[in-house]
């Protein structure tokens, strides 16, 4: 029989398949993620001048910004959704609230190598990108209209990535989305009944557990969790409590992309290299209350095809590969 | 510019284009909808038996069960996620809750024609389907552990439906949607701060500005609403304050139908006979508690492609074809 479960942070329920009913990696239909680009990507090493003026890179010594040389690089989006000039002019009609869409839309390439995805890159390149994330979210932070930094990664076409080239995207808001503010609000409301992080309790159960944990190292954990919306759905937690990503030091970041590209190297492997998204949660930026009772983490959704996962009337998720079963697959596969 | 505007039910920011830069209906991917299940259907006249027993229809006059002769028939689904047979088994497990996978999930068959789908039915054949989903409502509802029905189409591979022949699906929880949970939070707030349905005053505010407006009768108001969270999403709301579905009078079906089919054929001309998801959203049932606070209402969404609108970082959403836009094409195409 199915299960139902209850994410204990936003309170939602899920389906979970049972595992005699489950469906394996080999249900999921496969991607093509040939690379068709490279003779006209504008964020290949030498198209440098293509792009928006570069805000940050990790570059050769020596080299000079909006040229080649760089490892990592972040630039403007050229088409951004938001912009960074101007005044937000919040205002009312009727019962809707407006502003104007003030904002920052970048973008982070993360290897000059046309050919290579973030899984495909060493320790020392993820962590570049993970500094360039830190670095970005810090100086956008100063801008006092802004209220949150979001950073995801759209990996391949049916993820909603219309570049191939390996990249990010750093987005500043001027509120809090929806899914963060639900997070807080159920954070917040366990922490001030038990007096406790609900992300930590989730941690030891993880542990205690040892069901759902497929990758680790001393600093960060990752596993499927108990109350997934996707197959194959994965979470990254530090495992101390931590609520503010900018402060995360420089040996977190180490583990941080040693945990991270093991990650992405075992969903590669196992479902065959499929698109993804992921995202981090981080605490809110510029509000004279702390976030004390909040945990950051990553989340990973593999972009698996309608079949797999659905979500049934605009919300309610049911599952067809249970946490566990996802969790063994990616643990025996090979991270290399 | 972008204006971020605020959805006043759930508090969800979006970004929407601005109308210079907004793109139409030619923008959107097609998608391919040829019939080649014919042969083999298990949901046409005829092949009754292959299907799991109806549990209710509406038929020629002397026809029987499970045979032919049915306008529109409901029938058990075939590979259910949720059970009716069992106990919950409320349960904890650390900081989890879990129950066992109770429920109702039934398959309702829209007509016996393989060829039409639901905006291609007279609205008579339409009046038939929504008093299905009446009986179903209200009979299910009988039963104390579900405390919401669910009702929803599915149509088009890319919307997730797996058979081809029209169907809807009604399912029966154990449980609130966490997206109606919101839906009815935001509600009660307005409520209890305001005295007034929120609906009721969106429903005004529309009326007033008469800008996203696209269909209506008597009973109904269709239109595009102000904070969408997808290209052409679309809004039916009953004129009237009306929170319990079942309630509905027959004079409200053929109005709902009405209205109902003018909707699926206006988008079907404009996107092109794009795949669709709608859903009904309706007040819980065995609680206590009223809610009388609340306003029944239909959503639609068509399914276009990820170029279209997208959701940004889990929960973001950008919508590239502004609601008075999208409005404005519904409104002047042929409803024929």
């Amino acid at each position: 029989m199915t299960q139902l479960r209850r994410d204990p942070v936003v309170g939602r329920w899920v389906i979970v398949e049972d595992e005699k009913n489950a469906l394996g990696p080999e249900h999921y239909e496969k991607e093509d993620h040939s690379l068709k680009e490279r003779a006209i990507c504008q964020f290949c090493p030498g198209r440098e001048n293509q792009t928006p003026p570069e805000v940050d890179a990790i570059r050769e010594h020596g080299s000079h910004p909006n040229s080649s040389g760089w490892f990592a690089r972040v630039v403007s989006n050229k088409f951004p959704a938001l912009r960074i000039e101007g005044e937000l002019n919040k205002r009312g009609s009727g019962v809707y609230d407006i502003s104007n869409g003030i904002g920052a839309h970048e973008v982070l390439i993360e290897t000059p190598d046309h050919d290579k995805n973030l899984a495909d890159l060493s320790v020392e390149e993820v962590e570049r990108v993970i500094r360039l994330y830190q670095n970005r979210s810090n100086s956008l932070a100063r801008d006092k209209r802004f209220k949150y930094i979001m950073i995801f990664k759209n990996y391949g076409r049916s993820a909603g990535a219309s570049v191939e080239h390996a990249h990010s995207q750093v987005i500043a808001l001027p509120m809090i989305p929806k899914y963060v503010a639900q997070e807080l609000e159920g954070a917040e409301e366990y922490y001030q009944r038990r007096g406790k992080c609900i992300f930590c309790d989730m941690l030891r159960q993880e542990e205690e557990e040892q069901e759902r944990i497929f990758a680790q190292n001393e600093g960060f954990l990752a596993f499927c969790p108990f109350v997934p919306r996707y197959p194959f759905e994965t979470w990254i937690l530090p495992k101390e409590h931590l609520f503010e990503f900018g402060e995360m030091t420089e040996k977190g970041r180490w583990q941080l992309a040693e945990v991270l590209k093991d990650v992405l190297l075992r969903i590669k492997k196992v479902l065959q290299d499929p698109s993804y998204n992921f995202y981090l949660h981080v605490a809110p930026i510029n509000f004279d209350k702390k976030f004390g009772f909040y945990h950051w983490h990553i989340e990973i959704v593999p972009k698996l095809t309608r079949e797999a996962g659905y979500e049934w009337g605009s919300g309610f998720y049911v599952v067809r590969t249970p946490p566990r079963l996802a969790a063994k697959y990616l643990r025996e596969a090979s991270n290399q």
